[in-house]
């Protein structure tokens, strides 16, 4: 079956609709990714006749908005934060290898700002769209609504259980607390911005589990920090931790941009990172090796994330319920 | 008259026309940006009766390729370069305050990756191309040739005096060396990538000259590095700085990345960051102050680029002459 899938053959709409006992432009609808207006049980007859014989619709007919654009919308918060640059970088490789152009849209992680790109983008006939870290909104509900070709990266969808591209934030929480408790940690805190996302409540609550967990009667300490980015946040929230003797001896930074912020509260205080207080980053930013040796991470595969948002964004295109890609993190110790 | 054209009267092609003397399909094309076909002296005629009058021409009939498409293509050579998102983001929030949406397309600083997208963008008819560090390549020579709206960024034109937007990289250079002078310098040296941009060349150029002219008797010595990127290249040119006793006392980075790169190679030799060896770096990338706070640099306002990058393509579509706009470089010292 899977090399049938793999090998497309001519099918064509009619024969899967002969197949399935329903119309042609009910075949086609859900081929194009709006599943609304048939049945489930039709829904799901026919995504199963397409998927066996590897049915992929006519590209021309494959925008269900007039013609093909070629063209696939990125929505990301923050185009400087180096995550999402690397995030844009590999997704626009991938595009590019399948024939699709990318257009970069920056949310700055406000509802109402992507709410106008969601807008503008799909009145110029994008093909799809890749949400980086999504935030609610009510153009993303409509989207949804109306079954657009999304996938939805770092964030889940707001609005149940769509196509997902990202790490086990969770478990990568949980994995940097088994390296703390492994540096001989005890005395942990974990900091955190004020506005709480999913992704990093996921690292936080992973790694206080974790770390409570195997560590009888150690609590961590939680302290969040505001500001605009990451790095402020970190500051912030790192300023709160009180004196030098106050410190925790080691501290969960559920970003790397967090950690950047947490060391230079460190330098303030004469707080030696990383003798004195031990970090650890989510992200694995590749400036760690050059300026920041202090620094262990686990890293989240965003140059690999490209080639699997393609696959599921085609997967989505053709009505397929591609469910969640969760790919490896792991961790990249600081030179010792 | 400045003030006649900031507020633009409710002049037609038809008034120009009749006003110069020609049809008026040539006030038309000279308006849209396509003056190959008049003579010198009917363009800066009519160019200079559009200025006065301030007339912008009508939306709907402005791109040369039919229609309003209001896309502007950015091509960048790397995304993951912290200067090209800073640009990136800025031109970016411009446009969209202009009414435009930014297309941006990594050209991996390759010639035919930069033919492949202004192809595509052209077909998909942008109405207007931003092109960061462009390279010589033969779709820009023609576009340059039927005179399409394009703005240069960074690098200048390597087709002759086109719109650009930077600063004087020359004078970078001069004052990184009068900084290094005034902290005490006497053996400088200057580390570059093997492939010199222009941009590059400038920014070094202007350092030695100035470093030698100011200080009798000094030589900078100069050292080049292979890599992908800046970093690499710092690191291998500094690599190549010689024992730890042969380090220069001072070292002109032209790009913060390539500092970073010296810094590691420096830590690797036991060379002290900035005690033994003072490096500056030129872009001021914000994340100097949060984890590289041994690094002054010469910071370039990519964060005013998006403004005069939006003006100059507005000017460039209306068939005006915008020159260069240079815009003002500081020295940003470390935290002392």
């Amino acid at each position: 079956m899977n090399d049938r899938r793999r090998e497309p053959q001519n099918v064509s709409l009619a024969d899967i609709a002969a197949k399935a006992g329903v119309s042609v432009s009910t075949v086609s609808r859900i081929a194009n990714g709006a599943l609304r207006r048939a049945s489930p049980a039709t829904v799901e007859k026919v995504q199963r006749l397409i998927a066996e014989f590897g049915y992929s619709p006519n590209p021309v007919g494959r925008s269900l908005r007039g013609g093909e654009s070629r063209l696939i919308a990125m929505l990301a918060p923050n185009l400087d934060n180096p995550a999402m640059a690397a995030i844009a970088a590999s997704t626009e490789a991938a595009l590019r290898d399948a024939g699709y152009v990318m257009i970069l849209c920056d949310t700055h992680d406000e509802p109402d700002l992507q709410d106008e790109y969601l807008r503008a983008m799909r009145s110029r006939f994008v093909e799809g769209f890749v949400l980086v870290s999504a935030v609610a909104s009510r153009e993303l509900e409509a989207a949804v609504g109306r079954a657009d070709p999304i996938v939805f990266v770092n964030r889940r969808s707001p609005y149940g259980g769509l196509a997902f591209v990202g790490i086990d934030n969770r478990q990568a929480g949980a994995d940097a607390a088994d390296h703390l408790i492994a540096c001989g940690a005890r005395r942990p805190a974990a900091v955190h911005p004020e506005d709480l996302s999913l992704t990093i409540r996921d690292r936080v609550e992973g790694f206080i589990e974790r770390f409570e967990a195997r560590t009888p009667g150690a609590r961590v300490r939680r302290f969040s920090g505001a500001g605009k980015n990451h790095l402020d946040a970190g500051y912030s929230a790192a300023s709160a931790l009180g004196g030098k003797e106050d410190w925790p001896d080691a501290v969960l930074c559920p970003s790397d941009l967090m950690a950047y912020g947490l060391y230079k509260a460190a330098s303030e205080r004469g707080v030696r990172i990383p003798d004195d207080c031990i970090p650890i980053g989510i992200d694995g930013n590749a400036l760690n090796a050059w300026i920041a040796p202090w620094l262990s991470s686990v890293s989240v595969p965003y140059s690999d994330f490209g080639a699997r948002i393609v696959d599921c964004l085609k997967g989505v295109k053709t009505g397929l319920d591609v469910g969640e890609v969760l790919l490896e993190h792991r961790l990249v110790l600081k030179p010792s």
